[in-house]
């Protein structure tokens, strides 16, 4: 075998010329816990700021322990602590995967120090339940420390929410001798952490005290943060980048090649927070922001007349006949209009599935019309036969149709071709369609998110080691050194009904229209809508003149002075 | 406007931070070209390798001028060379746009300095016809350099091949003076370049001379390559290490979600070239190559048979419900029957045309069944209905279907659900389907692609000096500092029968099975398969420890000691 061979070979298992290199970089650390070598515990004390929502009364009394101790006061660091020893910590990950998981863990290990054990949960909560412990070694976290993924422990969507999984985490935490769990996760996972917290609080251990529950803010959505708090959940900066990278490179395609409108759906569930920051990272002709859709009341006929009109007057105007489109992965229910068809279908088709049912295929959609208002029967009737047929396809469980699987991009892209067939004959309209979603979730993390993490993996250990529980950690004043902080988790929690059921949850931040970031993008696309004035941000730098930048968004809406975030500096 | 929104806004026009700072990167470059900073011209001369092919008579017959002139003898360097002085160069992209084409113009217009004039000529071929030529200044070349796409000129795909289009060649060449034309671009675009080159060798000028035609290698596909000489074309790296980080991200997150396999088309036409390199730098559980699998005859059942195969072992030996495929874009068409399902269909459908467009929607398959070998209606019945209606689909112009619409990586998801749903029915299978393509060809180009495209600007200017015509620049010796080559065009004819026509081609280099590229694949491939030994490449790097890696199946086949590029060391 030749050298090359054998060096190619040692490069399986994570072991990329990259992947080597990520694990020597610097980690910058937040002044409060000394020097990434040897960071040192602190003590927490409650800041001035309490949290609250309109439902804290119900909450106060659900969660009477985690409330009491806390008082829901915003934790910040109070000085250096003693180290405690022989704790033992459980960490999972909950969710999707998102950059940066990794370096949870390893600032958690770190913090923990020789004298205290840290166990890694695989699978995720199901891994909990069953009790799947392993424990983390030093040389465990020196091999995924800034990679990407969380594929060292694995992850699920599994919500702990009835008596028994409850009792089984009780149990797990009984045979495993543990004296903290955390749960690495969005809005949902969070909103466990919180339940756990309060179930735990008391009674576990054979001296009568309970178990710890901590919290870190996870998700490439953006749709976890926490005004003057909480800036951004970890993995956003990673997967915005990664789409704004390959957008960029779609905007320099359409303009070389001089042909076709991209239409590119990105992740992010609900909130328009990705759509948003890739927008202002590349500058394309068209950025939907569902959000504002919504403020706006904005049909499904306007807004493809919007899109229409802009591709008329940059041929018109411009000779363009290109340009790219972002639609955000939820904008279908925030279309009023498209929720009160949709509404009025799962309607008739709960009530009238038999009569449904016993239609030949050509006579459904003629059925469904009839029992529609004037509205929705218009809309119904405007809409590309694809689309009708997902309308009546199978309801899920609850009897709702799975909106996530309506393709946006293309819907769009069928009713701009046939919009501008009947204003605008003679302007080209060459289409292309793309999704860009599981790409982004597993890459490398970017330098910020890497530093980001690491620090919220110290402060969440430092949290456990000064006994707090019911806590989500953050770091705050990314662009001023950064400080630990810790947001009681009952101060976020608010009362939604579910499927029948009042249930706890952290409301999700969507994007304000309001916000510097949205002021700005309002601000300028109309420029960029007028002819080409894109950037292509290139692929994330982990060495270099352009490593060291944090989300726009982020950045804006924090009144930064500039996109270098200074996390330990 | 705050200090940032001020800053944001000046990144308009490719000024992102990523743009701003690879514009100041150093450029390798080849010590025949003494400096970076002032490289100079040098002679060429004859090697000792002369080319040819099957059909170098019939190309030496009519392709007199050119053939007589360069003996079709590889040129290299011979030393210093005088400047010329007054030249007239006209550059163009032609085809699909491909990482490093900016900086083929940068290298050129720095070879031909301020004594002569570079035209850039906006649109590809059909901007040479119109003759929409423009100046190209060193401003424009600063903007452009290490930049991605060819949005600076654009690009299209006109084939120049009536008579009526090489006389407009020729009246551009003589409104605008030309003593060169550059034409940047792939198989065809260099075909191209011969047969303009034989057109314009004399007789263009008032005084009747020639104007000189020379190429430079160009796709993303890789499969312009001669051995020994052209070790890749480029754009083919950026490409590729887009798309391996990408599947990257995707491995992993197979491993931290724990639930999919995925099934991921690439780009990169007939040969498989790009799933080879991908799949060298991930090392997923299989890669399909078209090429071996066209060599060993294997049928579409049995390639089915094959990836559910491996779907059980993983299970049933590791519990893994994970994994991902890679499938070459032009998979199809390597497949033995399905070819020959395909010509049936085509006969069938061009003979009895009439009959089958009178039938109904159902009748029509089992009409065609009828009319097949036992052989393809067998394949045929096996076929989803989604795969069978596009077989039956509108032929293009020539009568042919278009292969490359057929979503391969879709009915390889269908038939291997059907397939373990026989043999395997508790093995689950949860599936998604990717399509890697136009995000590739645009990116910014890696160290690589931008050094080896600077130098191959600086090789084709030289050429131009020293007077050649007909010959395609080239970079050999990647690893040892490279060498400037010229290969004669003329030299890489082929005589191809094309839609009834005989036509000259430059014969697509495909993935050779005895190569030793894939050879380290098919020594490894079985372990990969057998469980996860993936590596994540992450995101090309411009600075830093990881940025100075070429291709692995270059490294491989050049049987090159490291993954390190050289050029200019």
């Amino acid at each position: 075998m030749s050298t090359l061979a054998t060096q190619l070979e040692q490069m399986e298992n994570h072991r990329s010329v990259f992947e080597d290199a990520v694990r020597q970089l610097p980690l910058p650390t937040c002044a409060a816990f000394g020097s990434a070598a040897a960071p040192r515990p602190i003590r927490f004390a409650a800041s001035g700021r309490v949290l609250g929502t309109r439902d804290s009364d119900t909450v106060a009394r659900h969660f009477a322990q985690t409330v009491a101790a806390s008082g829901n006061a915003v934790l910040h660091g109070a000085g250096a602590a003693t180290p405690a020893g022989g704790r033992r910590v459980a960490a999972l990950f909950s969710g999707g995967p998102a950059a940066g998981g990794h370096n949870v863990l390893c600032g958690l290990k770190k913090m923990l120090g020789a004298g205290n054990t840290l166990l890694g949960v695989q699978g995720g909560p199901k891994g909990l339940l069953a009790g799947k412990l392993f424990e983390i070694t030093d040389a465990h976290a020196a091999d995924i420390l800034n990679t990407g993924g969380f594929d060292f422990l694995g992850t699920d969507r599994t919500k702990i929410k009835t008596p028994e999984q409850f009792e089984q985490v009780r149990k797990t935490c009984i045979d495993h001798a543990l004296d903290a769990i955390v749960i690495i996760g969005g809005d949902d996972s969070n909103t466990n952490a919180a339940l756990l917290a309060e179930f735990l609080y008391a009674g576990v251990k054979p001296d009568g005290s309970g178990v710890q529950v901590i919290g870190a803010p996870k998700t490439i959505d953006g749709d976890l943060q926490v005004p003057g708090l909480l800036p951004i959940s970890f993995g956003f900066d990673t997967a915005t980048r990664i789409y704004a990278e390959l957008a960029g490179n779609i905007l320099q395609d359409t303009r070389s090649s001089l042909k076709y409108w991209h239409f590119i759906k990105l992740m992010g569930r609900s909130a328009s927070h990705v759509t948003l920051e890739v927008a202002l990272q590349v500058k394309p002709a068209v950025s939907l922001i569902s959000e504002e859709i919504a403020e706006k009341k904005l049909s499904l006929g306007a807004l493809v007349d919007q899109i229409a009109q802009t591709v008329i007057a940059r041929y018109r105007n411009e000779g363009l006949k290109h340009g790219v489109v972002l639609v955000p992965e939820g904008l279908i229910e925030f279309i009023p209009e498209m929720n009160a068809l949709i509404a009025e279908l799962n309607d008739v088709l709960a009530h009238e599935a038999d009569a449904f049912a016993a239609l030949a295929e050509a006579g459904r959609a003629e059925f469904i019309a009839q029992r529609l208002s004037a509205a929705s029967a218009a809309l119904f009737a405007s809409l590309p036969p694809y689309i009708v047929a997902m309308l009546l396809a199978e309801r899920d469980s609850h009897g709702n149709l799975q909106v996530s699987l309506i393709p946006t991009e293309q819907l769009l892209i069928d009713m701009t071709r046939s919009h501008l067939a009947r204003i605008a004959p003679d302007v080209p309209f060459g289409s292309q369609h793309h999704f860009f979603g599981y790409e982004g979730r597993c890459g490398a993390p970017t330098l910020f998110d890497a530093a980001y993490t690491w620090n919220l993996g110290l402060t969440v250990g430092a949290l456990i080691l000064d006994g707090r529980s019911g806590y989500m950690a953050s770091i705050s004043g990314l662009s001023s050194g950064g400080e630990p902080l810790a947001i009681p988790l009952t101060g976020l929690l608010n009362v939604e009904r579910r499927h029948g059921k009042d249930e706890y949850v952290i409301e999700k931040a969507l994007v304000r229209t309001d916000a510097p970031a949205m002021r700005y993008f309002a601000a300028r696309r109309e420029a960029w809508a007028a002819t080409d004035r894109f950037a292509s941000p290139g692929p994330r730098q982990l060495w270099g003149p352009a490593a060291h930048q944090m989300p726009m968004t982020v950045a804006l809406n924090d009144e930064a002075d500039s996109l270098r975030f200074r996390i330990g500096e």
